[in-house]
């Protein structure tokens, strides 16, 4: 990538707990995705912006989509409030190069499920308990800078069965204090993109601010971030490439 | 499993072409269905029927769906006549354990682009050019009994780029007379379910008549044969197993 | 496979530990490998032997090699001690096609070091903690029979990072009470041959008693025993299948 | 990575055939070696330096392996003469972050073995046929600035059963004139280190000169370069990180 190129991305939240619950709007005045944004934008290769489900097209038209090189989502109470023709818009971005991340319950958002081709469900529990995330990849770039392990003190819990497929990458797994795990870094190839779901993050808990999600989703923006200028494919009907002899069949 | 338990299989094809065009009926005077049903039924661990578009919900009712071990799919020109509610019962049934098995055009068909999450598009070309398919996993289930490759005559041609997601396990990879290569056999997991795309099988070519292919078919099918007596998985909210102090957040 | 076909299963254990320790002497009276052959002797498709470490070759020689489906390995304080024709012996024979399943510390064996290509560490103590391993592929054979978790009661901790290469299907991850997760249930495919790798089992707990962990190792040999009839592979030099024009170079 | 650090590559050759062999020679007057590092050096981010067979050490001392970020290897006749040392040493880099790409007849070679714990092995002939490379992850970082496909107009081939684990990502496949198709570009992970193998590159063609095949090698040697500041991991024993009542056992 040249090096004066920048990682446009933007930041997609539903932006619903936080307009109806106060405890969660002192967590994040400015919404997750404003929290989300504001620790990216001060990477200097990353341009960062946001968009949420009350703009018009969700804030995702094609114009937003052609120009960003990866989308984070955030969703959890309004899933089905995203409308099926910009889930579509997005799952032919992601098909076509642009990187997505989905962070915690956007395990359960239409896209994801869409490119996952299965339930996503899993187990949780809510009682604010601790997660010890530990990185089974560490050569991987996600992994960079952090420590063998992490902590989140205060969290909801997800736990396996993940009804995902394997992931093509599997770069952490998550300890709970109640006694589950949880595949919590999951890298994905789909079509041209690369997808990777992060668990950490729930809207009750100030995770968005603790240093190793902050460099999680970091590495991840850059990873997941387009091959740039990336075979063109053609698909449909070809002619032969070799001299084929006329059979009769 | 039990010595004296079957694989219950459903063959399922559109059944369009046989009925519209002469050749292909010719070539399947029973239909694709029929063809394939009559060699599967020679196993005597297979109970086998078949089911087809035109029959009230496709045929694919649930309590048909319900006794299915392995569902067998063709289809080629009349995807988009498949109905989104039979489609959704037959994604249900696989991610619950179904093993399904998408032959030929059947990579666009609804059910497996579902499954996938991705496109399933490629290159096609049909001049009756030779296939030579190669093991690549000569350890596979899938591949028992056959030699390192087997040639079809004359097929229609798919080429890469498959717009797939990586395949689980890759059991075969085609060589094209006119220059092109394709991942022939491609293994996937879907919830509990077993999933195998096998590419051979143009309606107007007799390739399932072909040794290779009904040995490929019915490996297949034994492989893709669920799991009896799997994990039952609790989904949703779930109670601590361990004992978590009470926290004050 | 046929259904009279039985699977010939050798359980290797160094029986070292048996000697020298009465407490595991009272645990395993007849050795560890003598009660694995026992529980697996009740299976009516399997034919059960044992070797050791102390016999000549190893009881590994090339013929009880060649009649062996599944080995089955466990070793612990004495893997230098086995000689290297014996591991390049077991080797050939895996890439042949043999199933290895290696328990516990036979992450550290040469033969499984060797199929793995890297270091095979990972962190461990010995505390007696408890251990719950969950079902992250509830549709695996492997999975067969079980509920979606099961605990050990008193284990031997192993603890991420396990340095291997990310497994071809992951089945089980562990939790521990002291805070760490460990890829517990790892299959592999190398060569024509299926590699399982099963973590619980020390040789001062009665854990090869446990029916969910006899369950695992039963299934597991069934998993991984061999294809019969798989394709003869040549390798080396090869006339080409084409005719191919002479060339100017 | 920081924008003003260069990758440190170092490109390892037997360096043989050029000197017994005038025809290799006339191709490659520098080594195949100073071909590489010839087209290498022009990329702004990288110091490239080489080492050959003859040299102490075969030029890999451990000062120069721990100053080396990415390793190419090429190797042919010569594989035996590499000393096991050696060989370790470079393993022990490999697993410590080091990249490695292996180029051609290096499927063979000593340090690919060992890392990938299998034979390698594969059919070859040589011809002059033409192969064409087709690109199946168009999305992969390996592929960028390539078309769909690109040819070498003459090579030696090699051909399928390519005796490797699946690889973590598969990226190329090749189609050969005589028949044969080939995995030519797999990806793999080990340990910290990242693996790459590419299959063309015959000394008695002048391959490494085609833009194409620069291309790859380029794009190959960004994707291995380690992750800086990748997490430290503590193998062996270790404390518990949650209080684990005494027990009774």
């Amino acid at each position: 990538m040249s090096e004066s190129r920048k990682i446009n991305v933007t930041v997609w939240h539903e932006y619903v707990h936080e307009k109806r619950n106060e405890k969660v709007r002192e967590i994040y005045p400015k919404g997750i995705h404003g929290a989300i944004a504001d620790f990216l934008s001060q990477n200097p290769d990353m341009n960062v912006r946001t968009a949420t489900l009350e703009e018009r097209q969700h804030g995702l038209t094609q114009s937003v989509l052609d120009s960003t090189d990866v989308l984070i989502w955030w969703g959890h109470t309004a899933h089905e409030k995203v409308k099926d023709d910009v889930v579509q818009r997005v799952y032919d971005r992601v098909l076509d190069g642009m990187g997505l991340i989905a962070l915690h319950s956007a395990h359960y958002s239409k896209i994801f499920k869409k490119l996952m081709g299965t339930t996503c469900s899993l187990k949780w529990r809510e009682v604010a308990e601790k997660e010890r995330i530990w990185v089974v990849e560490p050569g991987h770039p996600i992994a960079e800078g952090l420590n063998e392990y992490f902590e989140v003190p205060n969290t909801e819990m997800y736990g396996e069965r993940f009804d995902i497929p394997a992931p093509d990458q599997l770069v952490f797994i998550s300890w709970f204090e109640g006694g589950e795990v949880f595949r919590s870094g999951c890298c994905y190839n789909r079509g041209k993109g690369k997808v990777f779901y992060f668990r950490p993050g729930h809207e009750t808990f100030p995770i968005y601010y603790q240093s190793e999600v902050q460099k999680v989703i970091t590495n991840a923006v850059r990873w997941a971030a387009p091959t740039v200028n990336s075979p063109a494919i053609k698909f449909g009907h070809v002619q032969p490439l070799e001299v084929i002899p006329e059979k009769q069949v």
